[in-house]
């Protein structure tokens, strides 16, 4: 008795369309000064695949369409809203208005476990930072709360593509009550 | 009051040797079949965050030393131990010979959530297969479980570095008594 994978008619696929106009997620995620195009691609997939509300995209991150990121976003590039502001304080001071709660992904003094939010915490924008250099200091400065994935071995790191997919699905699992 | 990231002393690195010879977390990551370097370096990455025991890689997968492999793995290739076998149904042999759960990573009949494992359930290896086809219908076979990371947008995927960064800090959350 094994397993069998299911074909793509059996997930049950929504169009591209009927996604964008669906209800979402109240989770942004912002891309401030991503350096790989392979990063914002794949982050944007994984920005569909967990039904979040928008991505932001700021300072020298690279915006579609372009090959390298519609490379990896595999079409998500279409499905997941998104905005451009080159000014990331001007950006989360237009979120902040609205009433999300801005959270840098970052190991930083006082910072928690990713897994600790709570269903009060959203609408909540989970605040990515450069491959190398993590989160400018000005941006962690505007950041309600840091969040943390805790580091096991020798590196203390993670792709930043792999980190935001660890944390969004984390969030995702908490705004939906655990499921 | 802002936030600080912390410096590289203030984490506490460990140094790889100290790492390879330390206690890790009863979980194993067999890589079936990808085709992808950077994916296979990435998830040497994640596993040295994740502090899990071993990467078994079997098929096509390459193995280091390669330069691509190692642009991604940025050093994890030599703290992470692993090891390589051609037939992935030998590997599996072998893991069930020593007591451990092999669960596909995949989207399939009765398969169960990501976040539905418990202690009762390690030693896990979690199975990814290859980016296209997903896990071989044999070695899909040869599972103990499927597990399933939901989704909720159009495409019903993820780039499999993301997908098993998202399940393997899950099992090791769950491995530590959900901490």
């Amino acid at each position: 008795m094994g397993f069998r994978k299911l074909t793509g008619p059996e997930m049950n696929r929504i169009p591209a369309e009927a996604i964008r106009g669906s209800l979402r997620h109240p989770v942004y995620l912002m891309l401030h000064n991503i350096r790989s195009m392979w990063n914002v691609g794949s982050m944007f997939r994984t920005a569909d695949a967990a039904g979040i509300k928008k991505i932001i995209i700021t300072g020298y991150t690279a915006t579609p369409p372009r090959k390298q990121i519609d490379k990896t976003a595999l079409g998500a590039q279409e499905s997941v809203r998104w905005e451009y502001a080159a000014d990331p304080l001007d950006a989360i001071m237009h979120l902040k208005a609205d009433g999300v709660r801005i959270c840098g992904l970052e190991i930083a003094d006082r910072s928690r476990p990713y897994t600790a939010t709570g269903r009060e915490d959203f609408p909540l924008c989970l605040v990515v930072g450069n491959e190398v250099e993590g989160i400018d200091d000005e941006v962690l400065a505007c950041c309600d709360d840091v969040l943390e994935i805790p580091q096991y071995g020798s590196k203390h790191s993670l792709n930043v593509a792999v980190a935001a997919g660890i944390a969004l699905f984390e969030l995702v699992r908490t705004v939906r009550g655990g499921m």
